[in-house]
C-alpha cells in the first residue's frame, strides 16, 4: 500500500474509494460484500482500488478508520460557554448527528457503523478501532465534565463512569432506531438523560 | 408446520432442534448458516428438522422466540421485598444472566442474541420479536418501579422513560463486552446506574 508520495490526487482517490465502499456497504451489507461491489460504485478504474488496498479486509478497516474520524472532530471547549449547554450539545450531536452538510447522511453511516460494531468480535483490527473510537467519544464527554467540575457547575463525579454511561445510552438508542425502527429512541434517550442522569451531576449544595 | 398434536415427544424434538440451532449459530454465525449446519448439530434424523420447520428463516425465527423466552421468565414481585433491592436484582439479572444452571451459558446466548439484533432491520419478524421482547424487559423493570412508587420508596417518575433508560444501558454494556471484549462493561454499567440514575428515583423529601 503506497503512502510515501501521498499527493492531493492520491488523497482524493482514496476518499473516492472510501465513499464507494460506504455506498457498497449500505447496499450489500458487510458479510456479503465483495471488492467487485465496491468497484461498481467507483467511477474510475477498479485497478486503482487494488493499487491502494490489499483486498476486502484492508479496505473495510480503512473505511472504518475513515468513518469514525468523521465523528471524532468536535469543536473545542469554549471556556466561556455554560458547561450544561455544552454537555447537552455534545450528547445531541452524538444522538442526532454532526452538522456536516446536506449530503452527509448520519443514519446511513450509523447503520454501517453499527453493523461493523456487531461483527467486531471476529476482527481484531476492527475491535481495536472501535475501542479507540469509544475512548475518543468518552474523552470528548469527559473533557466537558472536567471543565464543568473545575468551574463548580458539576459535582466532583467519577468522570470516566459518567462519560461511559452517557456513551452507552447514546449507542443503545441509535441501535434501537437502526435495528428495530424505534425512531423516537434518540429523543427518548436525550429526555431520560436530562431527567435521570443530569440531576446527579448538580453540585451537592444545589447552587448550580 | 404441525402444531395440533403437540405431544411431549414432539416438544422434546423441537427443543433439541432449538439447541442444535443455538450451537450451529454460535459456531457459524447467522449470515453463513445453512440448515445443513444445524443438522450436523442434531442427534436425530435431519428430516425431522424439515418436518418441524419451513427452512432456515422459519427455524431462526422460532429460535429467536425460544431464546428470548428464556430471558422473560422473572420471579413475581414480592410485595414484602424492598423495592430498591428488587430493582437492583432485576438489573443484575439482565446484566449478568439468570441463574438457570451450569449448562446455561448466558454469554454465548447473548452473543447470538446481539448478532440477530444487529441484523433485525433486514427481517420484519425478528424486528417484531425484539420489539415485543424489549417491551417485556421494560415492563419487568416498570413493574418494580410502579410497586416502589406505590410504597413511597421511589419518586413519582415517568416509569416508561426510566425503564427504557435502564434497558438501554444494559443492552449497550452487553454489546461492548461481546463485540469489543470489554469484560468490565456490565460491572461498570451497574455501578454507574446505582451512582447516577438511582438518586433521581429517591423521593423528593429524601425519606427513602
Amino acid at each position: 500500500m503506497p503512502a510515501a508520495n501521498d499527493s492531493a490526487s492520491s488523497r482524493e482517490t482514496r476518499e473516492a474509494i472510501m465513499e464507494a465502499t460506504f455506498r457498497a456497504l449500505s447496499e450489500h451489507g458487510y458479510t456479503d460484500l465483495r471488492v467487485r461491489d465496491i468497484g461498481e460504485e467507483f467511477e474510475k478504474s477498479r485497478t486503482l482500488i487494488h493499487y491502494h488496498f490489499d483486498g476486502k479486509h484492508d479496505l473495510i478497516s480503512a473505511f472504518l478508520e475513515y468513518l469514525v474520524e468523521q465523528y471524532e472532530d468536535q469543536p473545542d471547549i469554549d471556556a466561556e460557554a455554560d458547561p450544561w449547554a455544552t454537555l447537552e450539545a455534545r450528547i445531541e450531536q452524538c444522538l442526532f448527528g454532526p452538522e456536516l452538510g446536506a449530503d452527509f447522511d448520519h443514519w446511513e453511516r450509523m447503520t454501517v457503523y453499527h453493523e461493523l460494531f456487531s461483527q467486531a468480535q471476529h476482527h481484531e483490527r476492527h475491535r481495536e478501532l472501535f475501542t479507540e473510537h469509544y475512548a475518543v467519544l468518552r474523552e470528548n464527554v469527559a473533557t466537558v465534565l472536567r471543565a464543568g467540575i473545575e468551574q463548580g457547575a458539576f459535582r466532583d463525579v467519577d468522570v470516566d463512569d459518567v462519560a461511559q454511561l452517557l456513551t452507552d445510552v447514546i449507542h443503545a438508542a441509535r441501535a434501537r432506531k437502526i435495528s428495530l425502527g424505534h425512531d423516537d429512541a434518540p429523543e427518548q434517550a436525550r429526555r431520560a438523560v436530562v431527567e435521570h442522569v443530569f440531576p446527579t451531576l448538580e453540585p451537592e449544595d444545589g447552587t448550580a
